[in-house]
């Protein structure tokens, strides 16, 4: 197999142990350069940044790797990589999250962001999450699962405008009971604001929150019922949000 | 009809003339409440604000509304008036954004994201773009475009976790040829970096860039097609990314 150039960024920062982890996983492929936010932009979605400009600063992150901090979010990240240094990837990677990026968190997520405008660009994309938001979390076992992963898709690239979600479960690799490929399970937030009050007497809000499945057991090839029950999640994504059956019923309306 | 509770929202910011121009539209079919960013935040996708706490303010709309600025995302607009306020709208609006959210600006847009968090929530709920960026644009020709869609919607409500992005030319009524339900154009963003150098000669750089479409003229029912021939387009929108196609594809595989 040919050296591979592998673009390797996250949404938990430069600095964050996930991403050495990935970057670790996939040296073995080819050449890792490193394009990452300068810090955490969790939940950042595929949001950009318009109304500021950016930054991007290289940084001695290991003498083998061309690495820069951007002060964007990580789909500024991908478009700064690709439109001003001028990486072209072979494949990107994404994470390793700290903390699941299942269900619905696939549009909160900016790991997930990242990867998509990846694909949007052309390029082969993954996304690798593991379930422990610990900034210490074990990423150890993750790296054969990675690796297994990168080597089918380099060995059979994903079709144009598709990607990889990969969840991975926070168990020894001997618990882990294989790979399922899996869809989006239905779900959504359930907000639990924490108020708290300002030296000055005014009210904030912390946003926190847990996951509510909606899924009626109909069908159990969802994300969430395999993470729990230790399998490695890999969700094919894909980036058309057009809702075709009720496209389908509105175009017989006479509006 | 019964009184409707409308909940009003944008990305562009609550002093927008477009968030002012959908409260009008809207304001026959019942009570419209605003909650709506402080500032504009444009392309801020589905964003939530995890690394700060929120504040929301009660702001003089005008004299019939209950309106609050709030310092997140349109996302945390929704949540925070979910969430912390306890609105229970009949129907989400968003918009009318300043400027067009058509093709993959769908993943980008914070006016359709809000309206998505609606969706995923359980609400009925529509976002309404239109193809003018200028600050004051003029908004008078979606009056009636916009009562007729969610004229539709109050008495045909739409199937869970769906929504309606609707985008409108801007031309004058008379020009407008009619609505088509369409789907989301293929394509990305071709990005252009502005370079700038601060009075401190360090680089900085302003994303700009321009939609490249990558339709193939199979199947001209995207909405690019039918807004550039002076359309409306509604384009129905789900919250499901997986990649059915793929997945049956890669359940095939031994991991």
């Amino acid at each position: 197999m040919k050296i591979q150039e592998i673009l390797a960024t996250n949404d938990d920062g430069i600095q964050a142990k996930g991403l050495r982890a990935l970057v670790d996983a996939v040296s073995g492929f080819g050449n890792v350069s490193i394009m990452a936010p300068a810090f955490g932009r969790s939940g950042a979605s595929h949001a950009i940044t318009l109304d500021k400009p950016l930054k991007i600063t290289k940084v001695a992150y290991d003498p083998l790797r061309e690495a820069y901090a951007c002060t964007g979010t990580p789909v500024d990240c991908i478009k700064m990589a690709t439109g001003v240094v001028g990486f072209k990837p072979d494949l990107v990677v994404s994470g390793i999250n700290h903390g699941s990026n299942s269900s619905v968190s696939v549009l909160y997520s900016g790991t997930l962001a990242a990867a998509m405008e990846a694909a949007i660009q052309g390029y082969q994309s993954i996304a690798f999450s593991l379930m422990d938001f610990a900034p210490d979390a074990d990423f150890t076992h993750c790296i054969p699962i990675i690796h297994k992963i990168v080597n089918y898709v380099l060995q059979n690239p994903l079709p144009p405008l598709s990607l990889l979600n990969v969840n991975i479960p926070k168990l020894p690799l001997s618990q882990i009971k294989g790979i399922k490929v899996t869809r989006q399970s239905k779900g959504r937030f359930i907000e639990e604001f924490e108020k708290r009050v300002d030296p000055h007497g005014r009210s904030y809000y912390w946003l926190c929150g847990y996951l509510d499945l909606k899924e009626n057991g109909e069908s159990l090839d969802y994300d969430e019922y395999y993470l729990k029950q230790g399998y490695v999640s890999v969700m094919p994504v894909q980036l058309d949000m057009t809702h075709y059956e009720l496209k389908n019923r509105l175009e017989k309306i006479q509006w």
